[in-house]
């Protein structure tokens, strides 16, 4: 029995700390592809030393110190749902499950206002404000199995974020413990000019400054009216150019995506108009502001020369848009595939679309490369690849997934365009981070992660590159 | 003649490095109504060792890289608007006045993102981009005497901020220098989950963390409509309450500010309504939008009880808003005024206004104690009090301003306010920071200052506590 193991039990009580070996097995990793397509292989990764779990921020706090005073690693764990690789455990390292950190700490219906800790899961969390006729106006495609404080630690969006905001948007308050145990809590005002906003070292850090144990949102009430818009798009260009137009008229759909002719015909069925793509959106707002909002945006797509499409496709959308394929489904058909996030200014996206593209159709095996947006910004807009290649070879699955990411990133570097949306960074990104930040960027982010965690206990191997 | 200073001319060149005593003595601090009220009395303040004014990023990394090497404290400056004493030259320090890098580098109009180097006046960056039909959207009342460097540099706040945001949330892009000399450029997308967003690093900084050399806007496309609403409110809980009632329905009018009712006498003399307040709005946006958002708000009103004022009330705000009364006015009448501006959730708002207006009344002199509202959010809303003493010994004029100065924050403080919504902390503000951050927060930013500049020779005194 390891001397950590005993102190912790010590330290927080022995039904917290987990030393079950099937229990282990099952909280090894998070929802990373290469991790998932490892084990279906049975090329089986270590498990963590223990698992713990707090269920108070005191807990947090004293395990954090026990992990601090014996340099031992720490690996925080929400409910899983990551797809980057921002879990994966080894044998030295405790694996912080924050998921008993569940509870609605409180709802304030005056000041739209809600505490939960952080292992509360999304879904949950939003039925509580839901039932008050409020939301947080959070949808990731995850909501049903991922943790509000881990939309925090990798900078989430919600799929209604382009009128809504994402996290960063959202929150308002974030209660942490550092890597020395010390508990800090940041955010006490709808907005401040009281130094850096500090929320921002956690927002994003992917456990690697600490953990999140409570966030506070700035909730909505629930919009009085919905409505739908779809359109018929017969290039990529003509439809993300209507995009630009729309939100730089002023108008924000809280929905608004455009899907290429492959995912039309793989998503919309029902819709498929020959070669076209598909723009859907949903309105949302006060009654008089979605009317009008709605036949703004049809004169707009008009002029574009979009055709309107059956709103059917977005009510489908709406019914099917968490509906995610299992992993091990596609391993069972000799294929792996993968799901990659970017986002670029608008005059470089159609050569990020063309060139990730054209790319990925290079790759052995490819038999699908495609994308579609769902986040539009004022200056930019974001594409969502999906890639699927199959392989004879079971084994040569995984370089063909890691040449395949390897395409879409550096194709988006190239044109100036982030690598990571709303995904985070995780393993799966981490060397190709210095494309967003620049070598000054990246060593400022070192910088205060040594300073932060100056014995560095959290979570190594996620996102920061090593000195 | 110092030895840094011979370094300085050597390293970027004898006319960027001033040392004539009567350029020196112009720039000794910025527009914190203590330091005016120090010269005025005579106390007049030490300069610095030198100014140095740098044409381009490679000047202030050089300067840097020498400060640092020779631990010589360097103070940043802007355009000398700030108003919590952000800059007091010391005979120490060199002054690094960025007024002399005021180039627009660069207006995308298809991106709607505009840079301009961190020195450059923020009404000329305005006019640059209004004359393509665009808007920063940022509208301080300080825009025709501050650098776009210093609003990022303050996290500062326009007049439009309820529909446009803050400063961060226009900001796309910030180059900086470390205090080590080394230049970081964060910002390449509209949106990125590549770790910590590092240009809140800088945001609200106030030349703490380094020097900020350029900046990037997302602008706006200039409004399609403009209209206007105003109305009378006969408590200024009543105000408030519709203001929630609006923002929280989803309308967002650029502009919405409430006056107590000394206020109405003082700046709305035509549009005085017996003990009334007055609410007023401008409407933004296309068209149509506008006139759904200014009938929808009519009916809200008229549902809380306000009574319609005259629109006038608006346009006399808008053609009068920036104009500033000089401190040595108000000295010449024995007089001390200062404005400070808090916010707080929605249900701590009214206990804000109501225990600083009766603390400030208090006081020995007190003349005026006064407050309005003016950026809304879903969670809450700021306050922006004045306050104005007369005393008959001018030499004590000093510490009536301090006694108000802290009647007021530790009001808001006690009422789980933010004790700085938009004007910074600089000396000012600097013993009541833990209210904010709590001692968590405060020692989280010491540590990652203490990482960033471990010469300690950036902007000392200011924002961040002692250790």
């Amino acid at each position: 029995m390891s001397n950590i193991i005993t102190k912790l039990r010590e330290a927080i009580g022995p039904k917290k700390v987990i030393t079950d070996e099937t229990e282990l097995d099952k909280q090894r990793h998070d929802y990373w592809v290469v991790s998932h397509l490892r084990d279906y292989l049975a090329q089986q990764s270590e498990h963590a030393l223990c698992i713990v779990r707090p269920r108070e921020t005191a807990d947090v706090q004293a395990i954090l110190k026990l992990a601090n005073e014996t340099r031992t690693p720490v690996m925080p764990y929400g409910l899983g749902s990551g797809v980057c690789g921002g879990v994966l455990a080894n044998a030295k390292a405790i694996l912080l499950d924050m998921s008993a950190m569940n509870r609605i700490v409180d709802i304030d219906e005056t000041n739209l206002l809600a505490t939960f800790e952080a292992g509360k899961n999304g879904l949950e969390a939003e039925e509580a404000v839901a039932a008050k006729g409020l939301t947080i106006g959070h949808w990731p495609q995850s909501i049903g199995v991922s943790s509000v404080g881990g939309w925090v630690a990798t900078r989430a969006s919600g799929q209604f974020s382009t009128a809504y905001g994402n996290i960063e948007n959202i929150i308002y308050a974030i209660e942490a413990v550092l890597p020395n145990g010390e508990v800090v809590n940041i955010g006490i005002s709808p907005r401040a000019a009281s130094g850096p906003d500090l929320r921002h070292i956690f927002l994003g850090s992917e456990g690697t400054m600490g953990v999140i144990t409570k966030v506070t949102f700035s909730l909505r009430r629930q919009a009085q009216e919905r409505a739908y818009s779809a359109f018929y798009t017969s290039t990529m260009a003509e439809g993300i150019e209507a995009q630009r137009q729309i939100i730089q008229l002023g108008y924000t759909p809280p929905v608004m995506r455009q899907y290429d002719n492959s995912e039309v015909r793989r998503n919309f069925a029902e819709t498929v108009r020959d070669e076209d793509g598909l723009l859907i959106m949903v309105h949302e707002g006060p009654t008089a502001m979605v009317a009008a909002e709605k036949a703004a945006i049809a004169e707009i797509a008009k002029k574009s020369g979009l055709d309107e499409a059956p709103e059917a496709a977005v009510t489908k959308w709406l019914s099917s848009r968490n509906h995610v394929p299992s992993w091990t489904s596609l391993f069972e058909q000799n294929v792996v595939a993968e799901t990659i996030e970017v986002a670029a200014p608008w005059t470089k996206i159609m050569d990020v679309y063309d060139q990730v593209v054209a790319s990925l159709n290079e790759v052995p095996g490819i038999v699908n490369a495609s994308g579609h947006s769902s986040h539009v910004y004022r200056s930019g807009i974001n594409l969502y690849f999906t890639f699927a290649a199959y392989l004879e070879d079971k084994e040569a699955l995984e370089a063909a997934y890691f040449d395949c990411a390897d395409r879409v990133l550096k194709a988006t570097a190239a044109n100036a365009g982030t690598i990571s949306h709303h995904h985070g960074i995780g393993r799966a990104r981490r060397d190709y981070l210095v494309n967003d930040l620049g070598k000054g960027g990246v060593a400022l982010l070192q910088t205060i992660k040594r300073a932060i965690d100056p014995n560095h206990i959290m979570n190594a191997g996620v996102l920061i590159p090593d000195d």
